[in-house]
Parts: C-alpha cells; sequence; structure tokens
C-alpha cells in the first residue's frame, strides 16, 4: 500500500520520521512491513504524494490547510489528533474514503492529567496559586480524595482513564455519557439527560468529552450554580462545553473552590483576556493529553491496528462516525 | 486514667471537641472507656489540668507556650504533630515521661499530596503557571510518568506513602533513608550516604524526612547542581533540609523545571520574599499533611493505639527517640 505520512509545517516537536515508522513497523511487522511510505512536510510534497497514496496520515492542521485534498487513489485517512470538531462539517472528505481519529493516543497522558487536576482541586492548589500570586500567606487546607464524588462528563479515552485513576484513590465516580453503558471504574454511568440530577452531589466535576452539538455549551451558568460552592471544574475536552464567563464570574465570586482548565475560547488565550487573572484557576495551554516522548510511536501503532482491520474486513477500531461526531 | 486535651488557643480549626473524645472511644472501647477525661484551650484550663492530669495530648505550639510545664503525675506526653523538631532540645521534658509524635497521622493526605506534586512536575504545571502569571500563552508540554526515575528521600509516612503512589503509576523509586532496609514501594532503598551517586538519575526528588542535626542543609547547592537541568523538586518535610536560596536561583535560572514545595525557611514567607516571585515555583502554605476532617479522629486513634500498648507493656508505636531526633 502507497502510505504518506505528512507532518504538519510548524511543530515540528510531533514529526514523524522514518526512524518512528520503521520502530512501529517492528512492533507490527505482520501489518507493517511492504508498504511504499512517504513522508513529507511541504505543500509541494503533499500535492505529489497525494496522487498516488492508498493512505494519508496527518493532522488536523494540515487538512484544513491543504484542503480540498485531490487523490483519486486514497482509501484511508488517519488523524492524529482524537478531537475532529475542528474539521466540520466534513463536505470536504473525498467520497468513499474511511476516516479516522485518534482516539486511544492520549490515554496514559490524559489519565494523569485529570487525575493530578482532581488532587490539584482537593489540595486547594489554584488558591494557593491566587494567593501566591498576590504575595499572601494564608493557611489553606485540602482534604484527601478517598470516598469524595467526582462526575466525569465522557468516559472515552480521556475520561476512562481519569475514571480508573479516581477510583484506584477511592473516589466515587459518575460517569456521564450518551449511551449510558456500565464503565468499571463507575459506581453509576448516567446519560447525558441526566446530568442535572447528578450536579448538586458533585464535588469535582471533570469535562471529557468530544464536542458535538449535542456537547457544545452543555455546561451553562445555571449548571455550574448548581454545582457545591466548594466544588471544582476540570476541563480537558474543549472549551466551547462550557459557559467560560460564567465559570470566571463563579471562580471570582469564590462560589467554586477552583478549576484546572487545559481548554479555552479562543485558544491561544489573548493578551489582557479576563482568564488571565481569574482567580482561583489554573491554565494548561491544551497540552493536557499530549506527550511528545510518545504521541507518535503510538499513534502509529494505532493507524497499523486500523490497517489490519481494513486489511482483515473487520471494523475499525478508530473510525470517525461524521454523524455523532467522534 | 486522668487524661488532658490541651487544644492551642489560635486555631479552632483543629480543636478537639468531647465529641470527638467520645467518637474515638466507641472505635476502641476496649482502651477508651473509663478515663477522666478533660479539654483545654486557656492557660488556666491548662495549669490547672496538669496537677492531675496522667497522660496530655496537645500540639507543638502549646507546649512552647507553656513550658515549664508543672505535672507531677504526667507520665505519658502526646503531641500532635509529626515533626517535633521545634522542641528540640528537649531539655524541658519532665523526667520520666514517654514522649510520643503523631506520625501515621498524615499518611493519607501527604502521600496524596506527594504525588500530585510528582505528577503537577511531570506535567509541567510550575512553569504554567509562571506564564499564566505573567499573561503569556505557550505550549508546554509534559510526559506520563511511568518508568521515570523518583528518589523520595524519608521512607516514614509520609515519604512511604508517596513511594507507594509513585510505584502504583509505574514509577522506578529509589528510597533513601537513615538505615536502608527495603521498602515494598522502592526498586531499591540506599542510605544518606549514599545519596550523591542518585542524584544524576533523579527525575523527581522528593524530601519527606524529619529534621534532624543529620538532616539539616541535606541537599546543599552542590547536591541540586547534580540533579539533570530538567529535574524537579518536592519538599514535604521542612524548609531547613534544603539550601532555599540555591533552590531559588536554579529555578530562576531554569537549571531545574519546577519546584512543588509546602515547607519554607523562615514560615510564613514574609512579604516581599524572593520566593513569591521565584519562577516555575509552586508555594503551599505548610499544609500538605494536614485535613482538618480527619486530622483529630485519627490522631486520636493513634494515641489510643499506643496507650493500649502502654497498658499492655508493649513497645508504643509513636514514641519518639530524642537522640535520633524523630
Amino acid at each position: 500500500m502507497r502510505i504518506h505520512l505528512q507532518n504538519p509545517d510548524n511543530d515540528p516537536l510531533f514529526d514523524f520520521s522514518r526512524k518512528m515508522w520503521d520502530a512501529a513497523v517492528a512492533r507490527a511487522p505482520d501489518i507493517g512491513q511492504g508498504h511504499a511510505v512517504t513522508i513529507g512536510v511541504t505543500h509541494v510534497d503533499f500535492v505529489a504524494a497525494m496522487r498516488e497514496a492508498e493512505a494519508l496520515v496527518t493532522d488536523v492542521s494540515v487538512i484544513r490547510a491543504m484542503s480540498p485534498i485531490a487523490a483519486p487513489n486514497l482509501k484511508l485517512l488517519f488523524v492524529t489528533n482524537a478531537g475532529l470538531d475542528r474539521l466540520a462539517p466534513f463536505d470536504w472528505l473525498p467520497p468513499g474514503v474511511i476516516l479516522m481519529n485518534n482516539r486511544g493516543t492520549h490515554t496514559a497522558k490524559a489519565g494523569e492529567f485529570g487525575v493530578m487536576s482532581i488532587l490539584m482541586l482537593a489540595n486547594r492548589v489554584p488558591a494557593m496559586v491566587t494567593h501566591q500570586r498576590e504575595g499572601i500567606w494564608r493557611k489553606l487546607w485540602g482534604a484527601v480524595v478517598g470516598g469524595r464524588r467526582v462526575t466525569v462528563v465522557g468516559l472515552g479515552a480521556l475520561g476512562g482513564a481519569t475514571a480508573t485513576h479516581a477510583a484506584a484513590l477511592g473516589m466515587r465516580v459518575t460517569g456521564v455519557r450518551a449511551h449510558p453503558a456500565p464503565h468499571p471504574a463507575c459506581e453509576q454511568v448516567i446519560g447525558a439527560d441526566d446530568l442535572d440530577s447528578a450536579l448538586p452531589e458533585t464535588e469535582f466535576l471533570v469535562l471529557a468529552c468530544p464536542l458535538t452539538p449535542a456537547t457544545r455549551g452543555l455546561i451553562t451558568r445555571k449548571r455550574l450554580e448548581c454545582l457545591p460552592s466548594d466544588a471544582g471544574v476540570v476541563n480537558i475536552g474543549r472549551g466551547e462545553l462550557i459557559d467560560q464567563d460564567a465559570l470566571c464570574d463563579l471562580l471570582d465570586q469564590e462560589h467554586l473552590s477552583g478549576a484546572v482548565l487545559d481548554v479555552f475560547t479562543p485558544e491561544p488565550i489573548p493578551a489582557g483576556h479576563r482568564l488571565w487573572t481569574t482567580r482561583n484557576l489554573i491554565i494548561s495551554p491544551h497540552t493536557a493529553a499530549d506527550d511528545p516522548a510518545t504521541y507518535n510511536p503510538r499513534s502509529l501503532d494505532i493507524f497499523l491496528e486500523n490497517l489490519r482491520a481494513w486489511r482483515d474486513g473487520r471494523p475499525l477500531p478508530n473510525h470517525f462516525d461524521i454523524a455523532r461526531g467522534y
């Protein structure tokens, strides 16, 4: 098969290399060997490779920059991001091409970031950092997390890994997802329609779901106000899941005890934006789920796993469902 | 037995109450029942109770304020702090009185704070907070902790719990203690004399040992310089374990990637002190190990456990060894 890996031209930290491909093939020789593989970075590289390529591995930024894509032989498009919301609507996708996202690459890193964020809220770190910024020594006590209630919205790779870590620390986890199937880390799983019933008992709210028409603006001001006044909020999903201004208001009023956010509206956060000075807030620059050391090797493993399924005529584990948006 | 609980007069969050005592007795009726228990808060309360008391449960601040202690019948003195360095030298202790500290109360809370701090360093949170303070959006990537090396100095309640959490995340833990007996969470345990050999491979250095003549100034500037330039430092022991100025220099020069400190020299940190503006540093106000909701109940459980051992003629689990300082 002719496989093309196209690197973005602005982010060398996450570039694919020939060595990386060879290492992935060595881990999965049954499916990795015998392909004609090209790697590109410029627009010229891309156009040339697409004349022949049957599979393309690249990221959202490349697709946005290169569309429309002229690729008469393309069968498989593996996007190295998990959330493809910035590619919607998907009318640019050549007919018949199977689209995959990269869910699963982020599991380990995002799970650790998620449980770290819960521990930071339980230990009042966002408030400590606010006092530090003000140069004020003020005793503030946290509490152990065992037995405390966390609600995790989205039980995919990110939310599932966070829930698993939280349960390992003895927390009581409520999961929220579109179709409330049980999850081993969750005491209960509820549908998104029942979210309101869980909020008054939620000590920690973790947002880890994709951005879709159904989840955009999910966490309204009213829902934030339904949380207990010492609750904390984590967002590792997308900024648009939440009413960000309402969150900032409630943090500044100390209606909430703190927040750890990795995603914002807009990104990058502009200079002078209120987020920079909102109290009891920790800002992570949308890197929670990404570990440069393991990201690309893991992405290639997942791509080859899907290629194997495709060869064998099985359903693709990372098939992206355009209608549901993940 | 006549038991007196003396609360400090400045910290009601950590006061003992009659209800708390009764609850502890209900958990350990075999040893808790049948005592004459008084609870005091003023100097007058203290002096009156000490005329008869055979056991005293109180904290370091009360002992410092009330010394010398006139207590002709005193046999047992249980101090509700773990580190008693501020009571040295121990010439104020009435002869024949058995001194106990509160090691073990802090295990759960300190362990969670310890592993949270490691995760914060692995995720570059101290640098993110510095950028946030400056109002600058700058991408910064962390890495998963699995397989990475942490060195934990002190394997008592605090360090042992931190090591256990770190090992559960797949980290490779080197323990450092005075007498290098094995520890289940540690790949290796070395003596304090061998600390230098571990530093060049240490990605995270966690200080969790008591302050004694042997550990004061243990982490010198030279030792900090032996750490890899992207290493991180956690201190949940005592500020005086480390050359704090050297640490601030190395953080400001980005020779180290970050630090999470709960203890300082001096405390409280004065207004205008360089610590407030040191880069890539998170300041926690010496509350890492304390959870008000569980502290006193747990302290009373530990006191009763020691009282039972004393009644039965067994060694006291929390006996404080003045010579070694913990």
